[in-house]
């Protein structure tokens, strides 16, 4: 099947304390975004790229593009007000029977191989939702401002690329925007498909404190002496 | 008040695949193990120190609290089957009318200013909490095998320093055992007393996967170099 990979680029950075968002900044001399473009490169060669970035980073983002050799797999579209709009507005340039993988431009760690076994899930089960376990205890805050325990070996951290068939992703997202869509699993869950998860990798973080980078810097150093 | 820090250096390791307990793995030229001690000597020079630690490793730890000068207002007790049984070991050595910290060994990150901020408000609440916000969206696997998205907003990752008023957590620890004793939160809450969270340290990471200790190694160097 046909494979389109939609990448947020979307974020402005302001939790980073830069200028420059987040999935600009540099890692092991390339950006944020180039690194993730490559890993879903190397994954699928002829894999479409529909770039959801702001108008103001489009040069930005076609730049990278460019420098990938993927101008003539590749569209940019404007974000959206919130992750639901921005991926809405990705979705229409998805073909129908095809995979589709929707990815934070700045988890910039996936591996190719990640994103391998996200699509034959994918392609067998309708979805691939990536998850790894907490290091941490949870709580639940409630509304009245107390919290609960809850038990360790129930959650579920989520990750990207979630991974759907066209034929689930593209319907669900007709829905009208409700709060709760914080990520495509939500919004595929509400139009009444159950979603399947798959285990993530533990480096596969999102770069959105300072902190992060240097971790993905290290990570990557590890990665290419091995 | 006066102050304990029950630190739970017990982990066998398995995770790593190494040999050798994490707690001893080298961080920047010192035994992980060392990083934590010194940052709650850092906070609190006259702390006391139990360390709960296996009867194999007790040399080893001594040899760490030597080399801090901390011999002198230190002790070692061993380490119980649950993480539970480890602390209730170690409360033994705690007096009244003091503060007592619990700490992950491996929790080698915490800085002195946590630290504090945890005892200043365990002296004025009774307890402290350190938490987090999630980066990653969270799901709740249920029993029949499915799993809920949770608003991410309602989040805490949990971390240590738990903090407490001795006569708060030495009476919750004559309770038996339940498996819902994850934490240290945990049981003083299920003996009736609520406990009160505090913002934690995105920094403040477990080394319990061979990159955490890449990482441990990169924030260090970074805070060495500010």
């Amino acid at each position: 099947m046909k494979k389109f990979a939609v990448i947020t680029a979307g974020g402005s950075g302001s939790r980073m304390g830069k200028e420059l968002p987040k999935q600009f900044l540099l890692l092991a001399g390339k950006p944020v975004l180039w690194h993730t473009l490559r890993a879903f490169q190397e994954a699928y060669p002829d894999i479409f790229f529909v770039l959801v970035i702001p108008a103001a980073h489009s040069a930005a983002g076609k730049v990278i593009l460019n420098e990938l050799n993927l101008t003539e797999q590749s569209v940019l579209v404007e974000g959206g007000a919130t992750r639901f709009h921005s991926v809405q507005n990705g979705l229409q340039k998805v073909e129908a029977g095809s995979i589709v993988f929707v990815h934070d431009g700045v988890r910039c760690l996936v591996t190719p191989d990640l994103i391998r076994r996200c699509g034959v899930q994918a392609e067998a089960l309708g979805s691939a939702i990536p998850a790894v376990a907490s290091a941490d205890s949870v709580r639940l805050a409630d509304e009245a401002g107390g919290h609960l325990s809850v038990d360790r070996n129930r959650v579920r951290m989520i990750q990207t690329p979630q991974t759907f068939k066209s034929d689930i992703i593209l319907p669900a997202f007709q829905q009208e925007y409700k709060d709760g869509f914080t990520d495509e699993a939500t919004v595929v869950e509400a139009a009444g498909t159950p979603v399947f998860l798959i285990e993530g990798e533990y480096s596969n973080l999102k770069i959105t404190r300072p902190v992060d980078l240097l971790v993905a810097e290290t990570v990557l150093q590890e990665r290419s002496g091995q």
